[in-house]
């Protein structure tokens, strides 16, 4: 989903009217992050807190190849590298699971893609396409109903119980998008914006079931997303970045820059907004520090405790690094954007009609040459000039300024960084 | 100013906290537009509820040749033409005025180039740049303190004894754009921002003395804005057109779709969204409809009576007409919008580095010539497709459809239309 899709940042249908609300009753980020442009790595960084160059959710064989987007789903976290047991979520801390390994794509035909299968905890309960439908045609799909009363079942018994936690994961804006038939035809916004709605509205069933449970103000709710609107999928199937640079699989802001949303009614303060840089890898910390825990010291963590920005209104001083694959793409601090490579695709891609930055075009920028700026960084100041259309003058005491800054964090985070084993240098259809 | 700088139209760094709030109390229009892409002609057609093709303020010496816009501006309207005294807004309904004929362009040397007067009903006060002072280099003037300033103490004489009609057109986000000494440097977007947030404060201060003068719930109050942000002189004084296309000076969302706001405690109920298809020319109708007063039946009006929008939540079928001088290069009905001629400028001024779309580049749609679509039209829907980027595939169902519904409005249009005498054939900066 894009930064541009929620109407409270922008999305001129204005059809997300539980998110708004959400948002009017908690804290906005406008200056929130995924952890990667696309969605596996993206969600592996937020179960763990760290960048998948240290998680392993990366490759080393490609310059800055992503990972490929038709091989790990949203879902592909759970498991992080294989459908075998070991990789099972409940092998890894969660005590109940709704949902599948990988992804909606296909359907597949069993032999060379085998068909994705759908689990209740350690039981398959079917297969998509087949025990969970998707019309591709109509688009028409119920798993997003399925996926919100598993939720409310789950909120119901657990509420009872203990505190508890839930990663409500759900791809209906993924290609190919599906809603459900109440949902279908009700956007202004074609299908995606049917999917956007139903998702919304499931948000507000959701968040109303915390107040009939008089558990609202014991429960912290965050919304946001794993990588930015997919615009090669756009305008039927793909979202809006708002006023920000390209999509999904680029590093320009568009790629991942999120809507985030905060709400923890009588704890943080109602129609808020934070210009706190944050990631979705601050989840994991700020998850265990409401619990009472810290992450742990055997490894290096990138999430941040968001505590502190969320009750006390903090800023605190932090750096965004975009990587495609074992590159580090740019980095951003405070309102300087310095990209040490620029990339979108390359020209065989995008002559092949595969185009991430469709309409837009920025000279030196939206290059498709791996493009290598790292003796002499282009700098954007996101403030004046959200949609990095226009580099400041190398010559400039800004650009000096900013890129000492810069320097000194990226020098810094290398130094310290202890990749992990890729683990998808082997990528095929079997892996999935 | 442009669609995307308010916060509540998805402005990133948020600094509009009293339009936002106005937005909050009243009724935000997504689908607003001004009556052209340029400032003069915009203003005029506010004053006369009129098009611009209507009331003559366009040319007819070629071919969809925008009325120069170093030529006229913000206050161009109030004179029409000419600033001889039958030009004056006190012989044109206005009981007070203190502006100016024109706008802060210059300084000018009253040679080649008069320098601008200022104005308080008959009497010339100073001059921009002299007793008005405007400090190019920083930015720094303070004539949107006195304009506020001015503001109140009209609303304060007149609260006093009888219904009132202000006007307060404010140019300090029109390059050369410029902020009073407590704004400038404040905000995060550059002196572009310092402007827009002086013009947020003092609207904050201007319904703060509605309430404090009781007389909120019975004061009308709308915000717009007569043409898109001026991409041209971005990003140091150029603002923000959100997801939309190029700015102004052009016929795309950018260039007309502007932010509005309307406002009315006890009668427009807070938090509203209306997807009326709105225009600045239906502030002159509305405003005759608030005062028990018809448009003149001697002329045909453009403008819409928005009162059953704003209070019973009508969405009246209404078309929007996209005019380039004496061209219609677009209209839009509905979700649907038919380019029949595409045009941002010329490959002489582009090349030269005039630039209305930076960094963004439809094919075959931000042409540099003026291109004829008028035997088949490109058509865009504007709900799944708000930055005009994928036309409507000509064979299919959906176009058919749309065109049929457009033409025959067209035509309807093209019929009764009964062109103004043009003004503006002749422009130099004597007429100034």
């Amino acid at each position: 989903m894009g930064w541009g899709d929620l109407g409270v940042y922008g999305e001129p249908s204005r059809e997300t009217p539980n998110l708004d609300r959400m948002a009017a009753e908690g804290m906005l980020f406008p200056n929130f992050y995924s952890a990667n442009p696309l969605c596996s790595p993206s969600r592996a960084a937020l179960l763990t807190g760290r960048l998948p160059i240290r998680n392993g959710f990366y490759t080393t064989n490609a310059h800055a190849r992503n990972v490929e987007g038709r091989s790990w789903g949203p879902e592909g976290h759970v498991r992080h590298l294989g459908h075998r047991p070991q990789f099972h979520p409940l092998k890894h801390g969660f005590d109940e699971w709704f949902g599948s390994p990988n992804c909606h794509f296909g359907p597949y035909d069993n032999k060379a893609r085998p068909n994705i299968p759908v689990y209740r905890d350690w039981e398959m309960v079917g297969r998509y396409y087949e025990e969970f439908p998707i019309n591709l045609k109509t688009g028409e799909a119920n798993l997003t109903q399925i996926y919100l009363q598993e939720a409310l079942d789950f909120i119901k018994r657990q509420a009872r119980r203990h505190p508890f936690f839930l990663y409500w994961a759900v791809d209906a804006t993924h290609a190919p998008v599906y809603a459900s038939k109440p949902f279908l035809g009700t956007s202004q916004r074609g299908r995606y914006g049917d999917a956007v709605r139903e998702i919304d509205d499931s948000i507000g069933k959701l968040l109303e079931l915390l107040h009939d449970l008089h558990i609202a103000d014991n429960t912290f709710v965050f919304f946001t997303s794993d990588n930015g609107a997919a615009l090669i999928s756009a305008p039927e199937q793909g979202g809006s970045n708002g006023p920000f640079l390209c999509g999904k699989q680029t590093t320009f802001e568009g790629g991942m820059r999120e809507p985030a949303l905060a709400w923890w009614p009588g704890h943080i303060a109602a129609g808020q907004v934070s210009h706190q840089l944050g990631s979705i890898m601050d989840l994991f910390t700020t998850s265990l520090a409401l619990a009472g825990l810290t992450p742990p010291r055997d490894r290096a963590t990138d999430g941040l405790n968001l505590l502190p920005a969320l009750l006390q209104g903090w800023l605190m001083d932090r750096p965004v690094f975009y990587y495609r694959g074992d590159t580090l793409m740019a980095t951003t601090l405070g309102q300087h954007k310095a990209h040490f490579w620029t990339w979108t695709n390359s020209w065989e891609n995008f002559r092949q009609g595969i185009d991430f930055c469709p309409g837009q075009n920025v000279s030196g920028v939206t290059t498709h040459n791996l493009e290598d700026h790292t003796k002499l960084p282009l700098i954007f100041h996101l403030g004046r000039d959200p949609g990095e259309r226009f580099p400041l003058s190398f010559a400039s005491a800004e650009y000096q300024e900013a890129l000492s800054r810069i320097t000194s964090v990226v020098q810094q985070h290398q130094e310290a960084l202890v990749p992990g084993q890729p683990q998808l240098n082997v990528c095929n259809w079997a892996v999935m």
